[in-house]
């Protein structure tokens, strides 16, 4: 079993970098709290007698090798980088979890065949720079280096700029290593274990995604002196567009979402109406018919409403991956530790997107669940208790220990 | 008959100041822009021979005496600062109008009873510190001088201390000053003149307005994991509501309007449902009693779109300003110089708010307007000719030089 207090303890040493407004953290990606947390794990990481690799999309490799040099290694981890208002788990408990699998491995003086590599993916929650998942997306070849240096967060600051600013652009060939296994251990960021009272989410799938960001171009005119018919509202359009997601989703429930979060209105001026409004459309499932047809729809209606209002309407598809089946020997080793500790589980499909989901491309691949309180996620207030979060890690730590063959 | 290519040419070179992305201005109240456009207005006023006194709102007051010592002054004027993405003529052709004014006085050797004060009012639009008209406000004592100082930017920095870091806080009680009449010339930012062909709007009322920022708290959750029924979408209660402000203001058509020109998302990620929505709902009407109507319907109805999702609504008026009628010997005045210069005219409402509508409280004000092409304002495409800048001028100079006295 792993330690659960250490484990918990090293979760809120790095909750104390780039703290939120309440309680929570904004560690966005590439920033200097980013840095600060990444010179951290390399710490613990060397403390822990691992070594540091990094590659050319910053992602972070710490090796623990194995008893045999020819031996492909069982990748664990996650990502550190938060949303701007975001939690002290998603994401970090499966890097700090991770770390903990080598920790107790080396307490108990174990060996594997396989190598271990503790990861630290860079951009997966995509709030910086879209689309989420960047760096995974790259080492499984879906996106170029050059198109993942390119994007640009609200600012027009680049992806490659902020890498080399922050000082953790490595030498390593993105994509290059090869690896036997890929889990990844995450917190649920929905309902349903909580509600189920389960300790365990055994995750089978991963639902698909579209992000589609809309560009609706209206007149910029005054508020009070531009008559009602004389008006080119964007702002109108957007609000139809989002009531018509809203009951695309609902036509396909169950297993199906869609909403918006982001918006941005141009000039953004109280007396004038805006010229352009842009805003994303983040719509899911797990199942691949119901995603594109969701995405066929809008694409559909978004230009009938706002032709309607003579309002300009463009739609780019800027985030995507398919629904995906995770590896079936893999998901039995992580059900099978689970009964093994005597944790209560049950099967999932998880509602966020994780760089499991682009590791499933170019490796056996899964991940594992604990719940969170609420469901609650992408908000300072997430939660979790100590002894949910030792309970993952130990299934992690009995799943990755006998994939790596003692 | 004033000097229309001098008007133009200081036009043209107020423009150079702070300017914007597509041939319009960005010189934004209590900017450095604005510091750099009050010093050049200063030289050209002393260049006419005027004396220029500041108030502590930062008012410019540019004096040329009157042969009679203790006659009140005739105050001619409007603002100088501009939207985010302004026009080159909003406001600016008023002040630059009445400098026109005295500048034609001073080449005819014109002597008036009353003085002339040519006014540049600090922060008409709004659009960095709200509500609008501000200075013109505490003038006329609709706001207090705390009040204004207190006004915060979208960065949180107050009025008072960037009037104070640009260097234009005065040190005359603001309100001091006793006007025998206000003029206030301006582009009509409406449609009307133009489609009626007429070169002259003598305009007779204001219509008045309310700014009603609404604040919706939702609850901030994944977009992914979060099924759709567990949603407290604020993001969906905005856009029912931007659908019913359109209802309520067509429904009182016509001479209402209503509409949204900014919003706030917060946290503004692409995965993060809205916790916090803030926008403001911009309703006008000539009618006071539509005004009123709209603001209650519009406050009946918000809680009930919000509360049958489950998301908080707070709603504080932070603009407002009642109908104005203008005084009608003044009007009159400017419709008789008009007809006498041959110049078509029509009788206009202003549709957008000016400091004349403050004025108006503590003088005889009126206001003189010209057309804009295709109505357009709040834009950087806001166009105006050198003719209906001209005509305009002519007409303010001969309604102000007959209620100065020569
Ligand atoms: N786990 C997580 O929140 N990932 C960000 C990508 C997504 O929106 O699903
Ligand atoms: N004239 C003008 O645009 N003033 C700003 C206040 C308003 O929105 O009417």
């Amino acid at each position: 079993r792993v330690n659960g207090d250490r484990l918990w303890d090293s979760l809120m040493d790095m909750a104390k970098i780039g703290p939120g407004i309440a309680g929570g953290n904004n560690r966005q990606t590439l920033t200097d709290a980013d840095a600060e947390g990444r010179r951290l794990f390399r710490t613990w990481c060397e403390a822990a007698g691992l070594t540091v690799g990094v590659d050319k999309m910053g992602t972070m490799f710490a090796i623990r090798p194995g008893t045999d040099p020819d031996a492909l290694p069982v990748y664990v981890g996650s990502h550190l980088d938060t949303q701007p208002t975001g939690g002290k788990y998603d994401g970090v408990l499966g890097v700090l979890g991770a770390l903990e699998v080598v920790r107790t491995m080396n307490d108990l003086g174990i060996r594997t065949k396989h190598p271990i590599v503790v990861t630290n993916w860079t951009n997966e929650e995509g709030a910086r720079f879209a689309p989420a998942m960047l760096a995974s997306g790259v080492f499984a070849g879906v996106h170029s280096l050059d198109f993942a240096y390119g994007r640009k967060d609200p600012e027009g600051k680049t992806f490659g700029d902020e890498l080399k600013r922050i000082g953790w652009l490595g030498d390593e060939e993105v994509g290059a290593r090869k690896m036997r296994a890929y889990f990844e251990y995450h917190i649920e960021q929905g309902p349903i274990l909580e509600a189920e009272e389960k300790q365990i989410g055994v995750v089978t799938h991963c639902q698909g995604l579209w992000w589609l960001e809309l560009t609706l171009t209206g007149r910029e005119a005054h508020t009070g002196s531009t008559p009602m018919n004389m008006r080119v509202n964007a702002g109108l359009a957007m609000a139809r567009i989002f009531e018509m997601v809203q009951e695309v989703a609902m036509s396909e429930q169950p297993g199906a979402v869609g909403g918006v979060g982001q918006v941005f209105f141009s000039p953004n001026s109280r007396n004038v109406l805006p010229g352009k409004v842009v805003f994303t459309v983040d719509i899911r499932s797990p199942d691949k018919e119901k995603l594109d047809r969701m995405r066929a729809k809008i694409e559909a209606e978004a230009p009938k409403i706002t032709d309607a209002l003579g309002v300009g309407c463009s739609i780019e598809a800027i985030g995507h991956f398919e629904p995906v089946t995770f590896d079936p020997k893999l998901v039995t080793a992580v059900r099978n530790a689970a009964e093994r500790l005597g944790y209560s589980h049950m099967n999932l499909i998880s509602g966020a997107g994780h760089d499991a989901c682009w590791a499933a491309k170019v490796a056996p691949t899964t991940m594992i669940m604990c719940p969170c309180v609420g469901g609650l996620s992408h908000n300072e207030a997430e939660e979790i208790s100590k002894e949910w979060a030792t309970a993952g890690a130990d299934v992690l730590f009995h799943a990755v220990v006998e994939t790596a063959e003692i």
